[in-house]
């Protein structure tokens, strides 16, 4: 089924009438009864003073290396900082492109960041960024939580594994709790998620740009054929490989923060957050996410978004239909 | 905008394989949290064991027609039970009807119903469901309390004004409440409301047939000249009388609970409500409903619905286009 673009441009102008691009601040965090209807709004609200990291303060780059000593991280390594993004590549076809993902240790990747460059030779961007539940996954809240190790194990103790208010509002705990580590050299292209998001930043500062689920047509979302850097032997450069894993669906759209990228009556809402900011964002919005130049941390709690009723047909509904043209 | 039928119903598919025909039942009141959660999901409760009303089991024809004595109360009036339902008047053309409203006391009332007939010389079914918030109307919460007198009055402390739970969970009082008091005679047509409905049942039977917001387009909806129940003066009859007031866009399917009225893939939910059953009939919901052959008394609470967000753009999206075809 092709919902008629005519019939979903509509419904985003009826959305944008009613709700218009403010969004609320608390300066407080909400109680459970109270975020419920927040979620039930399901409009994105900044909320100040929140802190689900112990001595956020301390999270310095050498106590951060310190605490994780030897142990290795996964980090995403892109040539441009645009990890998951829509990319050109060599044969001059765009492709939906993955980082590669290197190990290295906190204090290595720190000094990457910090020193501007990695690999001596390249000036590749590091982004923690792995999104798995790298500090917190699904199994540790719903299997045995010691059977769960996390790379960041070390920084678990630093961390409330649930948002209370939020994980009482729904009804459940989180789906994945996310660090994530890096600089305006990395940026996250648009795109939508099935979760409820808290996220929070503890150092630097995040630029979202965001779009309600209604707006969804003017992203233009194009199915990609999928590739993964990997690095040349002989180079060590970065090169786009097309693997042979689906098409992705993605929108086309890479810089919707710029003005004139979207079409003129598209109000993305732009939001910064700065440390001790913690963003709402509900399931479906479409979020871009760039970062402070200076070394930004963050965390984010991912929860399962309600599946009964009708939000998740509307959704599903408002991206249109279900195949998309190919967008080369 | 006329959203396409075949979208509309690919939606209705959509959504009845996600959530199925089954709704849940709870063996008591829930928290304000918990309902706050059964609100964003939107399909309808029983509640079990939930008491709005002191001592219901005393509210005997014997003992309401005392407490209201001399006071009159406003009743629907109708030939066939049908009070606000389309009608075909005397020169074959349909109409949508309002009921005559006739005041009298409780006691008259009661004695109308238990006899079975009204007027000596006619068989006038007689409803008290004048739905105008007539035990505590929005007045009543955001005004001055004493200046909203009502019909009802002296069975107010009998009555919680307010569903603690309900208002709880959505940060806010009724905007109205409402005493229901008929017998099978009478039958409310298929409609839906802009209200989170709280519905109890004291004494008697109510059957309610459900259709969510998704199946609104097989209810056929057209637009109906309005008319009126006026009294003859020489016969006493009840005559339709077309009035100057807008034209009313009603379902033009009048029996949705007998097998056959819908289209075969349409799933209606039927619900019985006894005496200390409550209903949560989320907003946007149809419903048609009946009642026991014996005098059934019951009471509900509405209270407006959230009109931020996506919700109310989604509703009136599923009601499809909004100039629908005359019914005649
Ligand atoms: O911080 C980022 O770069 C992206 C965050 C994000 O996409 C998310 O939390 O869903
Ligand atoms: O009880 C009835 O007859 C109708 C009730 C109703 O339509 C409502 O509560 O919205």
């Amino acid at each position: 089924m092709g919902a008629q673009v005519e019939t979903l441009k509509h419904l985003s102008e009826e959305y944008r009438e009613l709700n218009g691009t403010h969004i609320e601040i608390l300066d407080e965090p909400p109680s459970a009864l109270e975020f419920s209807r927040l979620i039930h709004k399901s409009r994105p609200v900044v909320i100040k003073g929140y802190k689900p990291v112990n001595a956020a303060n301390l999270w310095t780059n050498e106590y951060l290396a310190n605490k994780l000593g030897e142990q290795e991280i996964s980090i995403a390594v892109t040539p441009n900082g645009q990890a998951d993004a829509v990319t050109q590549g060599p044969n001059g076809q765009l492709y939906f492109v993955e980082p590669l993902v290197e190990k290295m240790t906190m204090s290595a990747f720190l000094s990457h960041i910090s020193e501007g460059e990695y690999h001596p030779a390249t000036t590749d961007v590091c982004y923690l960024q792995s999104q798995n539940g790298n500090l917190f996954s699904s199994d540790y809240f719903h299997g045995n939580a010691n059977d769960c190790p996390s790379e960041f194990e070390p920084l678990r103790s630093d961390i409330l594994s649930e948002i209370t208010w939020c994980s009482d509002a729904l009804g459940r705990s989180p789906d994945a709790v996310n660090i994530w580590i890096g600089d305006s050299r990395s940026i996250t292209s648009i795109h939508s998620d099935p979760y409820e998001n808290i996220y929070t930043v503890i150092r630097g500062a995040k630029y979202f740009t965001l779009l309600p689920p209604t707006d969804s047509w003017s992203l233009r979302e194009r199915s990609y054929p999928h590739a993964i850097y990997t690095r040349s032997e002989s180079t060590a450069d970065l090169q786009i490989t097309p693997s042979n894993a689906p098409a992705v669906r993605w929108s086309s759209i890479t810089e919707p923060h710029v003005p004139g990228r979207l079409p003129p009556e598209i109000q993305p809402i732009h939001v910064t957050l700065y440390p001790g900011d913690t963003l709402y964002l509900p399931v479906g919005w479409w979020h871009h996410v760039r970062q402070a130049k200076e070394l930004t941390v963050a965390l984010n709690w991912w929860y399962d978004a309600e599946m009964q009723g009708m939000s998740w047909v509307w959704l599903n509904f408002l991206r249109g239909s279900r195949d998309v043209p190919p967008g080369n």
